[in-house]
């Protein structure tokens, strides 16, 4: 079990949404926080750094949302489905935008191929919680 | 002129949106994430925190969400509609639950009635924006 | 009289630190972590981006560290100085730095320059802040 | 390997630091900021939040300052050692205050037990890097 779950259970109210997926989102967020970051700074080391204009920008922004998202989805007191939904639609869109950018890198970059894997899988994982926030 | 929009203005590239909506939104954005930040706090330290756990929430929700907006959007280089829309979405929903929330308690904690016109402020700018958003 | 310094004085607590020190630090904070997210951003899409990455990288970590310190000050409930000072520290270590850099480039970059500036003044509001924290 | 020591592998550069020290720091500040948002939210929610108030704020600043630690120490690129040096050193400040108090509330709460473990770990992590910065 990951500390991340282990905190969550810890809460001493009643979960709101499946725990599996919860965790799953805030972890893969996490890791795509840190992933989008050292991306954009890799790309701007490289000697193509002018082609990577739009990999560096794409990565800070998906680094951004993946910081809020997994600070919010962290809250389960008083929690509230119709800014959850939101905001975890928004991440999977910025997954998805890098992770399309990233790919297209992958063969001449290691690190995009690594980020891209990463934004596919925060990508499913905000998909698959979405598909568990009630209406 | 405000700083956010000399900045903006000294950017090499084209503008991708209205200027005026966008340093607008910025900065309405900060100023939310300040507000919501100290409002959380203040609540905390009421003697009836015990029935501002939601107020808290929202406010350290739409807090982060402001930032990552605020941030996202002071990059114009290689600006991409679709995440900025999603992200703006996203913020204008957070903004108007936590606005919502604060506006309850605006009459008995000046923190809570300060925070809903800010939080309200910020909604009304990312609506502006998103409007401003071509499909 | 701004929003920051109504926040902070509609806190239900007595004030730790003077609070117009307080007030301009985090105010010169959320200013320059958008300053030096733009100028970051207009660095990338200069025609020079290759002799531009020591002020990227600079500007993204000062941004960093103004955006959690701005945060952190916004906190007055059981404010703790020895945390407080050490971040403040930081941060004006970080504003030192990016300014150093962006000076540099303030000659043929109008936004090194604006945010320079800016650097400069968070750099004088954490040492004046500093200064008003007892050991 | 984690993603985090695979992602730093891949810059193009070469390693300023230690890689694994590095890496650690990095994964125990992202650890960290999970754990004491999630703290946070869990003494919110627990019967004694009045209790609680000096844990809640410590958690809420210690996880801004690990968030803005682990984005920092992801960019090797242009690195500047008095700069990490600074940050590092205020980011161990603020898990070992975290640490103190979520000590104090171990045996009753689950959840402080947890995270103050986790802010040990990242304390001990900034430690150890801190020795690696050379002067």
């Amino acid at each position: 079990m990951t500390l991340t779950n282990e905190m969550l259970e810890a809460h001493p109210g009643p979960p709101h949404l499946d725990r599996d997926l919860l965790v799953r989102c805030i972890d893969e967020c996490l890791a795509c926080l840190q992933s989008c970051t050292a991306c954009a700074d890799a790309c701007l080391a490289e000697d193509d750094v002018a082609e990577m204009r739009a990999c560096i920008t794409r990565c800070r922004n998906c680094a951004d949302v993946c910081a809020a998202t997994a600070r919010m989805l962290s809250r389960q007191t008083e929690y509230v489905a119709a800014t959850a939904r939101a905001q975890v639609a928004a991440c999977r869109e910025l997954c998805a935008n890098c992770a399309e950018e990233c790919e297209r890198h992958a063969s001449h970059h290691e690190h995009c191929r690594l980020c891209a894997e990463q934004c596919r899988r925060c990508e499913a994982a905000c998909s698959a919680l979405m598909d568990a926030i009630p209406d």
